[in-house]
Parts: structure tokens; sequence; C-alpha cells
């Protein structure tokens, strides 16, 4: 099962180095230079780490069939060597949002805020992995990961501004904002 | 977060009695006298424990609104005095039932195989916790505790048989059945 589980851990190592982490809600995190992604659940912060991070990459919750074969179709794959640009995004939805049923949740996702259609208009050339954290205790519910090219850096911020203004994010409680960089040649050397 | 975190650890102590572990499907538990049920997350296993299964509780996946608000007006809570029998049912699902999509799952679940209105109608009688395993890494995907009177015993046994003859149990690939007994005057020592 460990190979489901990630930890990110902001330090001065690691291949991807931070260039911004903006608190849109919420406490802030603690600023520090690289960020090392292991594919594990990390349970002790290692040595020279400021803080880290654990999420699983677990079933879909909302997509339907449809929805599934056509992301599946047109989505890329993380690692690819003129991505890079990364984000982490980090969201934390309120008590009501998790005490909502499971039609209701799905409602205002798609329905009313189009959640999975808006990614979709950005895909191949942004390419994201969701973590789930909430049920690990961890301080977020959702860690997501993107990558894209620099010339995909205004579409990623117009993905951004489009889904936080859906009624869905009503619901959002915390977000943290991370931006990062990394060498084009040191790809080969991603640990991912 | 912890508030939402089990742990059930087999033992020599606890108030639950273990009456039988019978492994329907897949790799059976080993035997043990007694089940400790601490409300927390639980790290190592305690001095004494044969093993131990952790959960969370966590938001419903399925249910619609009607059907959320028809379960909380009629279910029971755990630790009724009266409840002095209880079923602790581990259960994996394949590969196959994680990689389908959310209207697919819910399909076969309700649709198909009616587990929530099955459930429904032992209701408020047998009360139970649900519990989330499979996204912390533990063995079973779900760990689900009963509570019941012994008088309703035989609804225990029909809901189980009802259900583990629906489609959706085509999808369970191991399935552990522990029964429990408690002595009626220990109701106020319980720890839950």
């Amino acid at each position: 099962m460990s190979s489901r589980f990630f930890t990110y851990i902001a330090g001065n190592t690691g291949s991807w180095r931070i260039s911004r982490i903006h608190a849109l809600s919420g406490e802030g995190l603690e600023s520090a230079d690289r960020m090392d992604i292991r594919h594990d659940s990390i349970v002790d912060l290692p040595l020279g780490a400021r803080w880290m991070l654990r999420g699983v990459s677990s079933n879909a919750r909302y997509v339907t069939r449809q929805e599934q074969s056509d992301l599946a179709a047109l989505q890329a794959s993380l690692g690819r060597p003129e991505a890079t640009c990364a984000a982490l995004i980090l969201i934390s939805k309120s008590a009501q949002w998790w005490d909502l049923a499971q039609d209701v949740r799905r409602d205002i996702l798609e329905t009313q805020s189009a959640h999975i259609a808006i990614g979709f208009k950005y895909l191949p050339a942004i390419a994201r992995r969701l973590h789930h954290s909430r049920d690990l205790g961890e301080p977020y519910d959702f860690v997501t990961w993107f990558e894209y090219a620099p010339a995909h850096e205004p579409d990623f911020e117009m993905l951004l501004s489009t889904l936080r203004a859906t009624p869905e994010w009503g619901y959002v409680e915390r977000e943290i904002d991370i931006r990062l960089r990394r060498e084009a040649e040191k790809t080969t050397r991603e640990k991912q």
C-alpha cells in the first residue's frame, strides 16, 4: 500500500526550488528553499527540513465513468522534461462540506462549479496528482501537485482563478499556494 | 483530527470477549481472548496484544441527502446497555472496484445491491460504525463495528447473508467476521 503514499518535504534539499509560498486563507507555512518529494509515507521530519506534508493517491471520489475515460485519454504524466514549473496547492474544506451527502457534494463540485470540466480544458498542458490527506490526520484535506511548462504559466493562473470563483470554493477554509521551479537539465535526477 | 481515529486491539484486555474469528475469504487472523477499543490512532502494538486494526470514521461516500436524513432519523448509538453482542467485519475489495468511477460504484452498491436500503431495514436494532482503513495502508479497506442485543442476533445474521449475496460482494476479496460479547453490567466501564 505504501506505493500510494507521497511526502512533500520543504527544506534545503530536493530538485524543486521553492519560489513562493502564499497563504490565501488561514495560517501560512514557514519559508524554505527547496522541496523534496518522496514516494513514501515519512514519519519523522528529516534533519534540516522545515515542514512536511503527507498524502495518499486514492480512488476517484466524484468523476463519472464518462469523465474518467475522457480524462484518461487526454491527461499527461508528471515528470515531462519541459514541465519545469510546479505548484503545490494545499486546501482544507469546512466541516459543513464534509457533512454533506455525496450527491450534494457532487452537485456543488460539478453541476454548480464545473470543477472537473474546468480542469479538463487545461489538459494535457497541466498535469496533476491529487493526494487525500484529511483521513491521515494531516493539517490539510487535499494536497495537489501540478506540473507545467513555463509557457503555460498564464493558463495555470487562469485555471486557479476560475476555480477560486466557483461556489465550491465557498467551502474552502484554508488554502496555501506554493510555486516551484526546477532546472530543465535536472529531470533525469528526479526521484519520482 | 485524532477524534475520528479508532484502533481495535485483540489481546488479553478489553471489555469485549472475542467468541469467534471466522475468515470467509482470504487469510485469517490469530485468535485472541478480548478486544480493547481505543478512540485514537495507536502506532505500536501494546504489550500482550496479538494484533490491532486502525480505521478512521470519515465522510459518507455514497449516501444521498434523502438517505442521509432517513438514516439519521432512525439509527441508534453505540454503547446501549442492552447491546451486549458485537461484530467486527473486516473487508477488502479488489483493485478493479477501486478503479471504478463514482457513479459505477454507486450503481453496484445501491441500484444493483441495495446496500444502504438493506442496512436501513435493521435500524435501530443494529447500530454500526464504519471505519475507512484503505488509505491508512492497513490490511483491510473497511473495518465495521456492529452492536446489537442478543434477541437481534438472527436479524444480524440475515443482514450479513443478504449483503453477502449481492453483486457488490463480487468485489470483496477478503472478509473476516469477528463476533464478541460483553457482560451487561460492564456497560458503565466501557471506554467508548
